[in-house]
């Protein structure tokens, strides 16, 4: 039995952690660098330790500290949150051989969807779309030819082990294949000490569409429906919804049911995301990843089926058995998460650092603002700078776009700059608002400007 | 059609109601007394006038301030939230006057239900059932004294006029009713200009549950199920939920048809309220009376349908029929509201004034927190002591309860001292965890401390 869950993560995710488990009767147990001696986590867990100076190596990516803070406080488990160790499957072992229950999937699952290609075999044994490209390692540029003729110009040259946008290359013609294979090649052998590389077709101008999964330890999977994530800069996403307006129910199943069938073939357990890019004039979606952790936008899924994932996470972690059937999950009204960053949109989306001096945050029925600001709050520079997330919902797509705004124009963040108003002229785009997405709407959005 | 609400109110509800328009594009005109200069509402309101001096009596309740604000600023509705002239038939009729819409129902069903003994025959005549007494005003105590015998001791002397627990005495036995009738003769003449008198049975230790229902100017009329409103310290509320676990699918159709046959009987239009003595022992319910406004509770009566009560009332004032139909009405999970006060449980319940020196709010899935305050905020003396509600959603009472435990712990308001510990006390008290809930609960709590 869980008793004291120890949360290897700070922000708002970590105050989201610590509410689930206050609310289950679970003790909790906060790290925090140096930097984060006053945050709002540190505060809110009933015990919080140091676990070193503000570089993310040296405090919330150190195993070893984390471990140690996990012994010192009797904690007999981790949540990871998303980011730092949360999808790192030597954390995972590490978190195995010292008793301590990892709040996600176990460490061989991780491991093979990790791997690309082989995540690419599983999908494809599976029944699950992937992009059209290789299912064996490139053996030479020939070979690499030989595929992208098949598939069609232009398409992606990526490492096997690759993360984080590293040992990526897009080839538009036949000629350039070799040159973008060798950087490629060199990249990943630099960054993930294996230069394997595999081909996918270039799909452009789609949808980037995910299905939350729930997958218990006796083989029960269940999928939370999709959420629409097209809307990203930079690869990063800005503002995210659930359902997806692409969908009807026929769709939603079928993806949903791929999904789940994607986590079963994988041995996943726990919550995860299985995201998919969708391609709306053929109606194809092909598998890109599974992401092995709760995610950032996991409220818009909480909002329209009223599930608490992280309340999830944490009784499957526990052996517990799933708590809803497929059939019992219910899909209301529609839900818009957008993502408060403290940075600059006039200066190119440059972080904003400061100091909080007067903080409103919009309410009311349908409203959440899950954030760890507080008004007198220092912003360390040292992190990510997304300082909150703002989610509403309302019965329909229309009426929580309307309910975004408000909340968007009500949100008072003194002392640093944020990009509100930039998700404010998100939301009265016309695309955006007639839900025509797809992952370079906002590119084409900002060139314009 | 409604352009600009002016909201006749301050605190919470007008925050809630300026929140409700802005999500309809609607403009709001807020107005304050002199003490409510820096009060949210005022800030947060597209314009804000000054209706007079603190005393309720020269600024929330000047019914002639209120609408020369009106008129100066151009608003052609009025949202009178609760309390103040929220149920004034005389304003009402003054707003039609002025070509003003009053968000709510019409003079004449106030103004009927406003009569006790009125009320009860019309709820007579709707087969609503009544508390057994006289519907008749008592003729003298002889007549007064034939009635009790028939209905039985204790009963209570009430006031037809009556209202705010004026002209009420309980009697229980017969050689006291000529001193009780001769007291709340005088005292009704005096607080109401009119000493007419009735009788109803004193019911004992029965459940206080009301109805919340939304009916349009055509002639429809729903229900949105039912809140218990038991817990209650002198007649206030203190703690309200949604559903009441007292009742069954049946039970809850039928108070649910009979508070709209209420509704309908009394030509009532607009959000409003009925309210129900519950015997659960036998199983009768008995109309107490209508509730001509928004409740302060009313966000229980949200979380478990999705319906937004306040954009309803908009709605309906402008004329639209309803949104709803009865069978589009879901029933979610259950909800809890606790009241926030500043006040001294220590000190009898004293108010606490002061400023707020640090303010943390509790926030997550399922978790509403509906309050005027923040950092910096001075609580005038003038007003009631709400500072806030805190209302949770979950799929269970039992979570409910967890959940709403979590979040009072996490809650901090500096500066003032609160409630919120006796809530949690209450919430940890047996009877209030397995539901044995009766208006007299609290009361004999308190007692055994």
């Amino acid at each position: 039995m869980i008793n004291k869950v120890l949360i290897a993560n700070r922000g708002e995710i970590a105050v989201r952690i610590i509410r689930a488990c206050r609310e289950m009767g679970i003790e909790t147990v906060a790290v925090y660098s140096t930097a984060d001696a006053n945050a709002l986590h540190t505060q809110l867990a009933d015990e919080a330790l140091c676990i070193g100076p503000p570089a993310p190596k040296d405090s919330y990516l150190s195993a070893y500290n984390i471990l140690s803070a996990a012994s010192i406080s009797g904690a007999d488990a981790i949540h990871p949150g998303y980011g730092f160790l949360s999808e790192n499957s030597k954390f995972v072992r590490m978190c195995n051989k010292s008793n301590v229950v990892f709040i996600g999937p176990d460490a061989e699952a991780m491991e093979k969807m990790g791997d690309k290609l082989m995540a690419r075999k599983i999908m494809t044994e599976a029944k699950v779309p992937i992009i059209p490209g290789s299912l064996e390692a490139l053996k030479n540029a020939k070979d690499a030819k030989k595929i992208a003729k098949k598939v069609g110009y232009p398409v992606m040259i990526k490492a096997a082990s690759g993360g984080g946008g590293r040992g990526i290359r897009k080839v538009d013609r036949e000629e350039d294949i070799e040159e973008a294979m060798s950087a490629a090649y060199k990249e990943a052998l630099g960054a993930f000490g294996d230069g394997t590389l595999y081909m996918e077709k270039c799909i452009m101008d789609a949808r980037h569409i995910e299905v939350q999964i729930l997958c218990d330890n006796y083989g029960e999977a269940v999928y939370l429906y999709e959420r629409e994530c097209s809307l990203q800069r930079r690869n990063q996403k800005v503002m995210e919804e659930a359902p997806s307006v692409a969908f009807g129910a026929d769709k939603r199943a079928e993806i949903g049911q791929a999904a789940v069938r994607a986590a079963k073939a994988s041995g996943y357990k726990n919550a995860g995301t299985i995201e998919f890019l969708y391609d709306e004039a053929s109606g194809n979606y092909y598998f890109m990843e599974l992401n092995a952790r709760v995610q950032v936008e996991h409220p818009v899924t909480e909002m329209i089926t009223g599930i608490d994932i992280v309340r999830e996470q944490i009784l499957v972690a526990n052996g517990g058995k799933l708590s809803y059937t497929q059939e019992d999950i219910p899909l209301m009204g529609h839900a818009i998460e957008c993502r408060i960053n403290a940075e600059d949109p006039m200066k190119n989306f440059m972080p904003s650092i400061g100091t909080i001096e007067a903080l409103h945050l919009p309410g009311g029925p349908g409203v959440r603002f899950d954030t760890a600001m507080y008004t007198g709050y220092k912003i360390p520079p040292t992190y990510d700078s997304m300082i909150g997330k703002l989610i509403v919902h309302a019965p329909t797509r229309a009426r929580a776009m309307a309910k975004m705004r408000a909340a968007l124009t009500e949100l008072v963040v003194d002392g640093v700059e944020t990009n509100a108003d930039f998700q404010l002229d998100l939301l009265n785009n016309e695309d955006v608002m007639e839900g025509r997405l797809d992952t370079g709407l906002v590119g084409r959005i900002m060139e314009e400007k």
